[in-house]
């Protein structure tokens, strides 16, 4: 290999890991707004065809149950009420074909003319990448209500490591 | 060309690709500090020459608009007993010389001591590349008050289409 | 130099300069996640060995500062009774090794099964780029109560100026 062929070699894997993050910050940045439009066939396709979400007890194990979750009474009744599933930008840390991500989300509520906080909540992410871009495996919410497991999911995905 | 000369061709359209996302993150990451400083020049000089702002009902139609705004008695009245334009991460689509962004926001509101949540929003951003940069060519602003308008914002920004 | 040498170095410049704009945002956005998770050590390793973090006339200048305002008993009682720290998507000016990087911060508080917002804060970074990475040296957080002096830190932030 020429020098050349080296530096071209080592600029491409730079520009590779840039580009898988942002494909992440991206993918949880389309979260909120594809949730709060209702759009269940987008948001189930952000995880993995047997991804899980597991939020506060509710455990989601496929994008069937994702799509069941926006499609539910509980979710339409909030955004036809007015809501924001407001979530912060994403920290993200890179192994290969495997990623974490890390970030905090409100969940700010219309209701009377007026809106309130109507949650805190701590997000963990374990990604995977596919053929055709990455998928969440994995999604953890915990309230920000001072229990320890929420701690730890911010902790353990700050450092970049699975739960 | 050589191998190495199409390689780097590739390599350069793709941190090409990478440059044009990042600009337009930034350009909307710095909308809230701008108009919360009162920056009003700064803030017009976002948009493009012609270029609109609507939000509910108000239709702004040049940088002159946009500068009026910001230097109006209502805006001054907000900055002036404090407040956060808060926007959360953009989520962008790049087309050539065309891009849509798509974000959530909350106004925060301070008073008597006290911080409150005003509002919550939808934002769509149209943006076109000019010779030195990203400027927003038609931005649009709904109220998450549940109303089908707010949602078909998001949901359109989230997908990369313009309204 | 060859034609191709040339591209290749430009390339690298470029890549370089989007890698030290996504170190500091990923710098900032994990600031949130390691304070609300109580990581005392890793957040005062965001700041340089004497870096400073001026927060409305609490004047930390070394990362034992910092390393102790985690451990205070005021901040071990607002994570034990849940909060969170949210920060918007930081906006950053490179220049060298020197960098700028200005966000809106609001504080969310639990309390009684509720949430509400305590506070909402314009947040000015000043960074250095040290051997292993970006680091803060001066962080300065003033409340958005209307003060003069916390549009000053989102005006010169968002310019990419120091203050």
């Amino acid at each position: 290999m020429t020098v050349n062929e080296e530096r071209l070699a080592r600029l491409e894997e730079r520009v590779r890991r840039v580009e898988d993050e942002l494909a992440i910050t991206r993918l949880v940045a389309s979260y909120g707004p594809l949730v709060d439009a209702g759009e269940a066939e987008a948001v189930a396709g952000l995880w993995a065809q047997d991804g899980q979400y597991d939020v506060e007890g509710w455990q989601m194990t496929s994008r069937e149950d994702i799509r069941a979750m926006v499609e539910s009474d509980g979710h339409q009744g909030l955004i036809g009420g007015g809501c924001s599933h407001f979530l912060g930008p994403a920290h993200v840390h890179v192994r290969g074909d495997e990623a974490v991500a890390v970030c905090e989300s409100i969940l700010i509520r219309h209701r009377e003319g007026g809106y309130s906080v109507r949650r805190a909540g701590a997000n963990h992410f374990h990604l995977h990448r596919e053929r055709d871009g990455w998928r969440i495996k994995h999604r953890t919410t915990r309230a920000l209500d001072g229990s320890a497991e929420a701690r730890e999911l911010l902790r353990k995905g700050a450092l970049g490591g699975t739960l």
